[in-house]
Order: structure tokens, then sequence, then C-alpha cells
């Protein structure tokens, strides 16, 4: 049983020349008769009537989008797009200051694993976290308002991937990096890539109070690939699990060049001790971080052996196992943790990499499941009853199988070419079984054609019993990873409360004023339906009447403390739009450097009035 | 019956007030019962299996997001979002060097009214146009691909609001102003708005071989906001409609200021005489733009005096009439067309503003329907029996009546708030029944809160029978009007064909390079599964290496010339992003000034060894 399951015949070469297999697809009786019997209770099972909620949020990654696509579980309906890493002017995100600071002057982002705050290894609804490949960096969503509240720049780690997962009290979340840079993004010849590349994992954390994510330290890792990852639970609550690919260490043409080995790693790593090495001074400071590097500061890392290319691993919902899935090599691999730990005490290793000890896979593998004709293995997700649910990416299909035995339990077709899937709580210590969405890549011919360029699709499947697709749902590009949790664990906020000490707040129309300062403006407005208010004593209290040139900074708050009354401000010709939602307070800073007349007005509507709800930016040329 | 219906009592004090009523919503039977019984058809007719596919897209406008949303229509499900106004990042919209140059600069649009080519007063599905309020922009997207072909800018028009509505062979598209501004935008004092300030109305016109849209002639209007409008059809082909408000000509305050006359107009003019004059020299230059002043030259242009504030004027389906609804007079005015023309004919008119004649509002009204407590009355659709579908804002409920007597027919609750209401092909001379969307601004307790900002909801309406609301969307902000067309209209393309002739495009492996001349370097490279290819002959054949400070073009070819197969290209860190679709040339352009190593690689998921798909962008440090 323990033995090295080669990459299936033919598989990479044929994965190169782009031919990818699909499962047959049986849609069953079609048209009329469809309607009529199997399908009918599938049409229930989605629909949630209206007076009625849905059971479960699901939040997405919306990858090179740079936003979080949020839906409703089971009617999979798109409910709210919330911005993360690229701006969003229905929101006025990256326009206000406050966002637009975030941003950091960057206008894109690739965001992939969204991953919820826990307590207990249990989703607590507090904070959604992610991270941006595009331009390194990772976010925090507070969940009253869903709205992001801070975001930081992850040096050193380029395209932090697999990540966010957090602990399982959200210690901290842990961004291994897809691509190997020289520390500090310095320019090297690729010639030297084994030498001054690094893949460096960076350990966040966040402080619920400020609002604030801080890097604690980062592991100068081998220069490889780091994808899938996952934080244990319970008996392996102090240990993380990140797999490799490219441990090749190829420079070009990956494709050929990363397949060549036939194993990867699992990096296995206690975070606890990481985090007393650092306490214990055991890192260098290197461009501004803490930075541990195993060859010379020993311990608490590990590698672990396994079939070539892994995409996943994931860690079971009672912490005693890790799953690796192999995507060029047609496994699932079920490592024990005590028989890690076991090895770890033992030193039982069969040599290391970059000073990093490799333990002896024969000495803490469990098995190796191979369900026939099952290929491109690639995550994996539980239920209620500890049963794995994997992504097989090349025949289009989700299988179910028992960990404890291997034994293939289910499989259903799905389309097309799943990369993730998500169960419902399904990263927690008790996940709910019932729905499992499987986040497929190609669309191909499911929905309405949109021209070339095609949604991507996720299909609810019931896993109550046997599993069936009941709804497929186009979507935007590009999900990778997503979460799903229970709706009643989420407590949004309607209106934002007074802030009596915020300076910027004006609750009151006759505390509304502009105030002038050399060639600063400052407009202390209030925005109510169906009028802005930016000095109640002038003339035309809706007017704001500035110098070209001059530096303008307006503050707006929504005095309307009533739900879902959402006021917008745009200028005309100004390019600008911000947002105040109920009770909030926003600022906009820009430099009037176009004179003439610029209608000012609501763009998010609110009142039978809205349309009326208009003035104008006066922009006095120069002389 | 020919008589003045004032506001109803108390309405626009209520409205200031800003109380809005909501009719009562009874949900039926809920929970397992609603389920089993009321609810199951619904759900039933709403879902579209897979292997199946919707019967209409929906083209509904993105509001302040700058987007259009695509829907399929029973199943309500969000298809896609297709970039117009804004960028977006998850389809490179405003970083290719073509979406950035017609983005004109601006980073973001208010998309109104979205309207359909149309051939013989039917949506021909070749293309779609809509408008930009924030920054006063019209596009035209290309129904092929469903990609924009071209935006401009319209100056003088100020917020083209309630358009693109176009003429029954797209003639022309009208776009009135929303706000008035001086000629050109320049500076003028407010004291000054009914002597520099003006309302222009922009007639643009679309080549569908060049894919360009032009601004063939503007009309100088009083300084008046334009809202919704109309073409007309058949009999009425060569006329179009347009309402008003604040034809008091309030500078503050519209909210009571442009509320106190008990009548607006709408604004009735013959477009072929327009364009007769323009031919004739009956125009002055002015910024470029041939402008009509209609003081100066006389015909074409009439005013109907109408109940105050309208909203709404939608010519019937067969041409002979035109409605008007009055947002704060609770009344739907029908007009016929044939009394119109008689009246100008016999110079019928009660006097002029501007210069413009009014004409006798007896002599054309046909009728002013009033159903018992709908108030709000704002926008008019019709079914394939020629009944109209009135939006009733305040008390949130569609009325369906019948033109020919006033006689109410029916009425259904939306949830709530509806501004327009869509048909499906709606605006066309043969509407098809069977379906109708409210578009409702304000959503509350529909679906799981997603924070102090909900989303906006669309309702579908079967109107086969008894109106009845099946299904309920969510929906990003903000949806005004909207478009439902036939799904067999539309024919999209696969792939993009090979264009031999593009000199940016490369074809074959081998023809790959990278030119330098001076600190210019030009790559014509190719995208596939799952490689880049910039340079075939060289040691790395992905890796680009360029000097800092370099002026950077990447013309990039996917060649994939199969159905779903888009690659993504970014560079890490250097905050950009493309996509090319099956068979597409794409360009991107910058300057190199970071110095250090980024990794390249594919954003849009392409194949299984996707991940692999990377390579390097190498910027040597200034010495």
């Amino acid at each position: 049983m323990k033995k090295w399951i080669p990459a299936a015949a033919g598989l990479v070469t044929g994965l190169m020349a782009a031919t990818v297999f699909f499962a047959d697809f049986s849609p069953g009786p079609t048209g009329e008769a469809a309607k009529d019997t199997a399908n009918k209770s599938n049409a229930e099972k989605v629909y949630v009537p209206f007076g009625e909620k849905d059971d479960y949020y699901l939040f997405a990654s919306g990858g090179h989008s740079g936003q979080m696509f949020i839906y409703g579980v089971p009617s999979m309906r798109h409910i709210r797009t919330v911005p993360v890493f690229s701006p969003d002017s229905a929101t006025g995100y990256g326009f206000d200051t406050h966002s637009k600071e975030m941003m950091g002057g960057y206008t894109w982002g690739d965001l992939h694993h969204p991953a919820f705050s826990e307590t207990d290894g249990d989703y607590d609804g507090k904070y959604m976290f992610a991270t941006d490949v595009g331009n390194s960096r990772a976010a925090a969503m507070n969940l009253e308002t869903f709205t992001v509240r801070d975001i930081i720049n992850v040096p050193n780690t380029s395209g932090p991937h697999c990540a966010a997962f957090v602990t399982q009290n959200t210690e901290y979340m842990f961004l291994p990096t897809r691509f190997a840079v020289p520390i500090g993004s310095e320019y090297a010849d690729l010639d030297d890539y084994s030498t001054k590349y690094r893949g460096v994992m960076s350990a966040v954390t966040f402080d619920q109070n400020k609002e604030k994510l801080n890097i604690a330290y980062q592991v100068a890792l081998p220069p490889w690939s780091y994808d899938l990852s996952d934080a244990g639970k319970k008996m392996s609550a102090d240990w993380a699990v990140m797999t490799t690919y490219n441990t090749e260490e190829a420079t070009t043409n990956l494709e050929i060049n990363a397949s060549q080995a036939d194993r990867d790693f699992i990096v296995l790593f206690n975070w606890k001790e990481l985090e007393k090495m650092v306490a214990d001074g055991q890192y260098d400071d290197v461009t501004g971080q803490k930075m541990i590097f195993p060859e010379k500061h020993k311990g608490g890392i590990y590698l672990v052996p396994v079939a070539k290319s892994p995409h996943g691993v994931d860690v079971t919902p009672d912490g005693t196992r890790f799953i690796a899935s192999g995507k060029l090599a047609p496994a699932m691999t079920v490592f024990s943790f005590e028989k890690a730990f076991a090895a770890i005490e033992a030193q039982d290793f069969s040599g290391e990499r970059n000073g990093i000890p490799i333990i002896n896979y024969d000495s803490i593998v469990e098995r190796e499941v191979n369900p026939e004709n099952a290929l491109g293995p690639l995550h994996t997700q539980f239920d209620d009853k500890g049963m794995a649910y994997t992504t097989m990416f090349i025949t289009s299909e989700i299988v179910k199988w028992d960990p404890n035995t291997g034994e293939t339990l289910d499989r259903v077709p799905v389309q097309y070419s799943p990369g993730h899937s998500v169960a419902a709580e399904g990263d927690t210590v008790a996940p709910d079984g019932k729905y499992l969405v499987a986040l497929n890549k190609i669309a191909k011919d499911s929905y309405l054609s949109v021209g070339p360029s095609h949604p991507e699709s996720m299909q609810l499947i019931d896993i109550s019993g046997k599993m069936e697709v009941i709804q497929s749902a186009p979507v935007n590009p590009e999900p990778h990873y997503a979460q799903m949790i229970k709706a009643d664990k989420i407590k949004t906020i309607t209106v934002y409360p007074k802030d009596e000490k915020n300076p910027n707040a004006t609750y009151e129309q006759d505390k509304t004023k502009i105030v002038r300062n050399g060639n600063k403006v400052d407009v202390y407005g209030i925005a109510m339906r169906s009028k802005f208010i930016f000095d109640s004593k002038a003339k035309r209290p809706d007017t704001i009447e500035v110098n070209e040139g001059d530096h303008v900074t307006i503050h707006l708050t929504n005095i309307d403390f009533d739900q879902d009354i959402t006021h917008g401000f745009a200028i005309n010709g100004y390019d600008l739009n911000i947002e105040v939602q109920p009770g909030q307070v926003n600022t906009v800073e820009f430099v009037a450097d176009k004179a003439g007349t610029f209608p000012l007005y609501c763009t998010n509507f609110c009142s039978a009035l809205h349309q009326e709800m208009t003035g104008y930016f006066l922009v006095k040329p120069k002389k």
C-alpha cells in the first residue's frame, strides 16, 4: 500500500497537448419531461421565495476582478460584490480617502483564497480575510458592514496565493508565496535562481480592536512555488501544512520542467515553535521583516514527500490527518499527524532540502487513495460525518470517499473542470454536511453565451444523500476558493452609529460649513433625503464654489439613520464618486484643476425625489 | 376628463419628509407549507436545469458601477458583468491600450439607460448602447463579443441621463441632458441660470462598419432637466419624446423648488426635420458641434404640457400614442400622435417657452388614467396585446391597464419602490408578453443582509395570466433601466478569427520576438496552454528582460482557437493585467519604472497546468 503512484500514463503529455477530458454528462430527461419529474424537486430545493432567506452565505474569491462575491445558498443568487483589492465606483471604493489610502496606489488585485476568522476552530462570523496574488497584499473585511477595514503590502511574498487560511483562534494567517523572488524583489539573474531566489511564507496577525493587519514574521523557504494550505485543528492546532510544486527549481517552461520530479513536498510547520524562535531572536532583520532562515534557524519546519505537483492539502475536521492531492498523480494521500509528530520526535528523516528535514514518507502515510479512472484530484472538503469530497479536475467530477478506509462512496459529474469545492462550514472542526459547491473553471455551453470569454460556473450539490447537482450558477471571473458560513452567524449593522468624536462628522444642518484657508477648501456637508447641504447659511446651500487650483476636501455625513438609505455623491465630469451609507461619514479629496460649471448629484437612488438631489460645483477660472 | 390632476394631497410634503409608503406585502403561506403549495409552481417556472438555457437575456444598466449586468430570464441568474465606463481588472478593461484609450482617462461612469440597436423597430441583437451620467459619455457594445467598441465624450450634454434610446432603424440615439450647464461647461454664476445655462440634447449616430459613434448635431433646449425619453414607432417613427422637470429653472433645493409648477412638459420633436435643418445650415457652430438654437432656428420641436415632474414617457408599440407618467401627480396621461400632428399643422398652440411652441393640451390628450390609490407612476411597458404596465414607485406595485380605455386590469405588489420595469422585447413594435421585470430601488429585508448598504432588487413577474412575482434577484448597484431580448437574437462568436493583417498579431511560435529600439521595447508574444512565449529563440522564452525606465509594449496573441480558453497576463507588483480571449490579440503599454524581479503569470484559469503558466519580468536597475 505504501507505494508511489506514478503519474497516469501519458497524463502529463496529454495535459501539455491541452487535451482536457470531460466526464460524460448525462442530463437525464430533458424538456417538459424533465420539468415534470427529476428536476422538479431540484427546483424546489433551491427556490427561496420572497419572505424567506437563504440558509448560508457563500463568500467566493473574485480572482483577478480583485473583489469578493457574496452568494446566497441554496438559491445561488449573487447578493453583492464587495470591493477589496480593485476600485469599485458603485460603492466609491478607491475614491474616498480611506479606501484610496488602503489601495496604496494599486488599481487592481487578484483575490485568491478567502478565509473567515475562527474561534475554537469554528467560523465566528466576525471577519473575512483574503490575499492578492497580483500585487502581493492581504486584506481584512469587517462582517458587520461588509467593508474592508485594512490592506497591507506583503513584501518578499510574491503572490500570496493559497492563503489566507487561519489558525483555529485566528492567531495567524499564513501567506505562502506562489512565486519565488529574490528577497526584496531585487533584480537577480535567473541563472542564480537556486541561490538568490526564495519562496517566502508570511505569518500575518490581525488586531480586531484596531482592525489592523501586521506581518509578525516571515520564513525564507526554498525557491519553490507554494500552493493550497491549511491550518491544523484540535490535536494539530499548533501546526499548518502547505503544498509545493516546482521543487525542481525550474526557471522556464514550467509546464514541462516543473513536472519532472516524481515527488514534491508538503511543508509541515509548527507555528507555536516559529513564534518562539522569533521571540528568542532566531531570525534575521531583512527588508524590515523578521525573517527565519531555516538553514540557519533550525526547527519547526519539515518536509513531507508527496506525489508530484500537488495542488491540495487539507486537514480533516478532527485534526488527526492531512490529505494531499496530486494534480499530476491520480491519488489522494492520507497522512497521520500523530505519526508525523512521532517521526519528528524520532528524527525519522530521509534527508533534507535546503536545511529542512524530510520526514520519512513510509513512516507517516496512512494510505494512498486512487478512485478508479478519477484524474486530477485537487482539493478535499468534508461533511458532518468526516467523509471526504475531492474535486477531480480532469475527469470533471466530485468523488466522495472515506478517509478511514479509502473506500469510494459516491461520484457526481460537474460541468466542467472543478478547481476547488467548498462544503457548508467546510473548513471548521464541525462541517454541516448538506451542501457542497463545486467551483468549476470551465462553463463552456452551460449558459447563454456572452461572447468568446465565458463565465465560470458554480454548481450546488446536495450531499445529504446520494450526491446530486441541484443548481448551476454562472459567476464573473474568477472564483478560486470560497467559504460557506451559516447565515445566522453573521450579524450586520443597519446604520452606522453616530460618532460625535469624529471631527469630520456633521449631524446638524446648521453646523454645515465651507472653510477656506488659502487655497485649501474644506467642506463639512450633509446628505439627506433629498438634498445636499454644504453650508446651510448660504444662498444656495447645495452649491460649492471654489477657485481653479484649490485643494478641495469634502466631508459628507449621511444623516438618514434609516435602513437602506445610502446616498452617493458625484461631480459630473470631475471623475469622482463616493458613497455614504446610513449614518456614515466619508471624505473625498481632490484638486479643482478644471474651471467651469459641474453639476453634483446623488448617485445612489435614495427617494422619490432622488433626481432632485443635485447641486453645482462651480470652479472660477484663474485670471 | 380633460382636467388637470393636482398632486395628491400632501404628497409632495410627504415625500420631502422622506416618508415612503410601501404596499402591504402578503407573502402568503410561508415555510414548508409554502414550498409544498403556492410556491412550487414558481420554483419550476424559474428553474433552468443544466443542459437547458434561459429564454431571454436581460441587459441591466449598472448605474454608478459604470458596467452592464447581463442576466438570464427566467432564472434571473447573473451571467456576466460587461465593463463599459469603469475599468474592470477581471477582463483587463481599462488596462489594455484599446480600452484604456476608450476610457479617456476616466476611472468611473454612471451607466444609465441601455438600448439595443433596432431594425424595423425590432431589437436586431447586433449592438447595445448606453450613456454615462457621471462623466457625460456614450458607448456602443458589440454583441458578437459582448465588448465595448467605442466610447465618445458628449460635450454640452451634462449627464446624458434617460438615454440611449434609438430610432426604429438605429438612425440616431438621442441623449437629453439631465443637468443644465453653460454651453462648453464654462463657469457662469447661477444667478444667470435662465440666460446662460442650457439643457442640450445630442443626436448621436453609430457607424456599424467602422464601429464608431459620432455626434451628428445638438439642440440647445431650455435650462431644464430632461428625463425618460422614447423614440416614435411606425406612424410616429420620425418623432421622439422626452420628459422634463425643473421647468421652474430652480437653482437650489430642487426637491422643493423644482416641484412648484403644476405642469412640466414633454418635448416632442421631429428628428427628420432637425436633420434637414442641419443639412440646410440652420445651426450655429459651437464648441465644435452643430448646435440648433430653437429660438433662432424654428421648427421641429414642440412642448406638450403634462402633470408635474414626470419621470416617464413611453410610446405604445403601435406608435400611435405616447404616455407620460407624473411622479408627483398620480396619473398616466395618454396623448395621441395623430392629434399632435394635427395640432402642429393647425398651429394649435397655447403659448411658447424659450421660443418653442406649446401645443394645446386639450387638443391632443386622450385620457388621464388614475388607478385608485396608485401613487408615483414612473414608467410604462407593454405586452403583446398592447396592454400597459406602469411602475408605481410610492405604492410599490405594478399596475396593468388598458391604454384604449384607461381601465385598470390587474395589480401586483413588488418589493420595493420600482423605478423602471422592463418587458420582454418591451421597447419594440412587437413586445412578447410573458415576462416583466420590476427594477426595484429598495430591497430592505429581501435578502441576507450584507451590511448597511443593501443590494437593489429585480423581480420577475409572470404576465402571461394574472400577474405574479415568481422570482426575486438581488443585484449590485444600480440598475436604472434594462432591456430584455429573445436569446436567439444574439449570435456571439466563439473565438476571434485570425487577422493576418494585424501587425501586432503573432500566430506562430517562431515569429515571437522582442524588439529593442533605444529605450523602447516591443514584445510580440504568444499565450497558449500552458505557457507564454515572448521569444522562442531565447534561453528562457517566457522571460522578458528590460532596463529600468524602458518603455515596454507587449503584444500578446492567444493562439488557442478553442472555446472558453481565455488567458490573462499580469506582472506581479506592476499593477497591470490584460486578457486575451481565444484568438484575440491585445496590447499593454507601460514604463518599467521599478527595477527588480517581477513574476508574470496567466490570471485567467486555462488548463490543468495553468499554475505553471508563468515567467519573469526582469528589470535591470539603472547604474
